[in-house]
């Protein structure tokens, strides 16, 4: 039986899995693909390197195009990372007919709609499962398993780094400083952990389980971001009494036909099923209006786990092969995208004010809110020990982002409040 | 555009759901699927009935072979189900080359396999997700998803009705019997709930999700069953306090070649997420060797749930029709099945006992796990306030399943122990 011959562009973490699963489980997956799968070529950047797994250096190559061009190789699988690079390989690699399979969320978000339509030209297959949330499969779930349902909301949790953050914030009751250190101590957060605590990472995956979720072409742009860099422990622990877990949540909603999606801190109902997502995991959330409540769990990232991933996406392609269908089971968005205006976007909210503490000021807070309709689901007032200052903590019923705008600008321009701590979105 | 057109066997709660989604969401089917569906036959037991959906009268028929014989349908959808005449209605449509949808449990748990093999022959799809937790897409996971993955082990929440009542016992320390009666009431328990408290239907079930995550044909009665009618109000408050809820868990595990498969109530530590699925939610959480630890969440039942799962096959099928590959994309199972036998079935367990409140029972106790090399997690020992005997509480280390039968043998046979109160299997 031809083997499918598989080019692989890069050998880091996720490659090496890679590696590992096709070498480990030829037997499987000649059974389910039909055929047997060879790693035929492999892009590294220097071929002397030493390597905690044994390839053959004859596969071994530095030039990007030995792989890309190679009319022997059937199948890339992209796992190098970066944009301006890979998106120039692959498009080159669907030019001379070969098949993509690749985990990178930064090129699928911002380049997408672009490789998907060469994809679709040349008759190629595209499948990028690993992008988003690393071992669980997320993307066959919402092309495959939610076809026949209208997906009205999706949360994910889908940074493991924040998620691991927040998590020992809560359990510790430590600050994001000595939380962020510790975890990039242990590899679970980068040097520049910008792309990460800032939401930049969860935002691209949102791009794109939003694109999937509601079927029309969302852009990184339509994103609205906001980190974890500003969440105190005080905020976690308020939020703890008031039954909340604060999680890095990525919120796509569909009202009608009009969406909005964000990455924002957000406060989770204890009794939520992803409040009690913790640690490095990721979890997806979806609501449908007729299957209602789902939700997918699973290791965000690592090396087994999303090599998993990419390999099913290969198996996937071989299956076509077998079949000769490729480029004909992608995924098409067919619904024009319309973005919600601020008055559309609801939510409910947690805003904790410093106030003077004087006779009225509640008075003159909670007439701010009703002035702008916006309804109160409780509200906290108690001394702050450490200074004559009062906190008062309010938990809004479901309001309209553009009133919650106007509150809040109010405040700013009101001598009793002292500062706006904190504004976060409430969920569950 | 030709519309491909679907009969239906039957038009209770799942059909009902069918026929909404079909008829309200043509333009999306049809973007997705690349044609028009429509329902052309309906069969039912009295077309005369007044229904709270309208259909045509024209299309409905109380003759099966109107429907499965009907050379004008292309995809049989069936959701009447039973046993024997379901079986001969899909075996006859299959002969006349149509493809199925089925959400039929009982009769893919019992005929599967002799279906799966007609359908092959006739080259025609049988797509069955419905049939193992409602909404949840895990047959696509179990097949798709981790074909690249080496399945060890699958613990499901795969019945509503008892983790409803399993639920209500544990929040509200109730008995047994008076939620049974409570969920008879509300419709989550039927007249006769054997099926579902006996385990009966939670086996059924796992037989269908153990044959597709260890690839290998597992028949039913390679399911051990015990159901949840002998679970009392102590057992789960003793769990409780010791950090576990009572479950009723379906467990398939595979240990190199060899496979065990159970339902059984089982204590779940409070961390797993098993833990925190409550009502008629399921869930089924699957463990590989390379992509670790998954949890699928979803409403198990239900109209609308388990149509959106009817209606994502009836799509598939619809694609593999306009791609012609149809019958060329089934699950076959291509491993050997090997059960394991008593000595390799080994888990944590939970033993309540009482014993004669006299000094040296304990030791006794103690010495009859020692004897049998069944190391202890923890024991606790206190009087019970209503008799002068004495409860012990062990919760065994990892143990085998022979050396726990002999154990509790030899319990039997003592006369200090007056009676083995409970014995559950420990997860998480």
């Amino acid at each position: 039986m031809k083997p499918i011959k598989v080019g692989l562009l890069g050998l880091g973490t996720v490659g090496t899995g890679v590696v590992r699963i096709v070498e480990n489980h030829q037997h499987d997956l000649l059974s389910q693909s039909g055929s047997p799968i060879e790693i035929a070529k492999i892009l590294v950047q220097n071929k002397n390197k030493t390597r905690n797994i044994s390839v053959s250096s004859d596969i071994l190559t530095e030039n990007p195009w030995d792989v890309v061009e190679n009319p022997e190789i059937d199948v890339i699988v992209e796992v190098m990372g970066g944009i301006e690079l890979s998106k120039k390989l692959i498009l080159t690699a669907l030019d001379h007919g070969k098949h993509i399979v690749t985990a990178n969320k930064d090129l699928m978000a911002l380049h997408g709609p672009e490789i998907l339509a060469r994809a679709a030209e040349k008759r190629c297959d595209v499948f990028y499962e690993a992008s988003v949330a690393g071992g669980i499969p997320i993307i066959r779930t919402l092309v495959e398993g939610f076809t026949s349902d209208r997906i009205t909301k999706i949360m994910g949790i889908v940074n493991g780094t924040t998620n691991y953050i927040l998590t020992k914030m809560s359990q510790e009751g430590a600050a994001y400083e000595d939380v962020l250190k510790e975890a990039q101590q242990l590899g679970y957060a980068e040097a520049d952990p910008t792309s990460d605590v800032e939401g930049f990472d969860a935002a691209r995956k949102m791009t794109i389980l939003s694109t999937l979720g509601f079927r029309a072409n969302v852009a990184l742009s339509d994103v609205e971001v906001r980190g974890i860099s500003k969440v105190s422990k005080e905020d976690i622990a308020y939020g703890k009494r008031l039954g909340y877990e604060v999680k890095l949540l990525g919120i796509a909603e569909r009202q009608d036909d009009a969406i909005s999606i964000s990455v924002q801190p957000t406060m989770v109902k204890h009794s939520h099923p992803l409040a009690s997502v913790n640690g490095v995991f990721n979890a997806v959330y979806v609501y449908g209006e007729a299957v209602g409540e789902t939700m997918f769990y699973g290791p965000g990232a690592g090396e087994m786990p999303t090599a998993t991933s990419v390999v099913a996406d290969l198996v996937a392609v071989v299956r076509n092969l077998n079949l000769g269908i490729n480029g004909r089971r992608g995924f098409v968005p067919y619904k024009e995208k319309k973005l919600k205006t601020d008055e559309q976007i609801v939510s409910k909210n947690f805003i904790l004010l410093h106030v003077e503490d004087k006779a009225g000021v509640l008075a003159q807070i909670t007439q701010v809110f009703a002035e702008y309709e916006v309804s109160l689901e409780s509200v906290l007032q108690h001394p702050n020990r450490t200074n004559s200052l009062a906190e008062i903590i309010v938990i809004t019923h479901d309001a309209n982002k553009a009133a919650m705008t106007k509150v809040l600008k109010r405040f700013e321009s009101m001598d009793v409040v002292q500062a706006i701590k904190s504004v976060y979105r409430v969920e569950g």
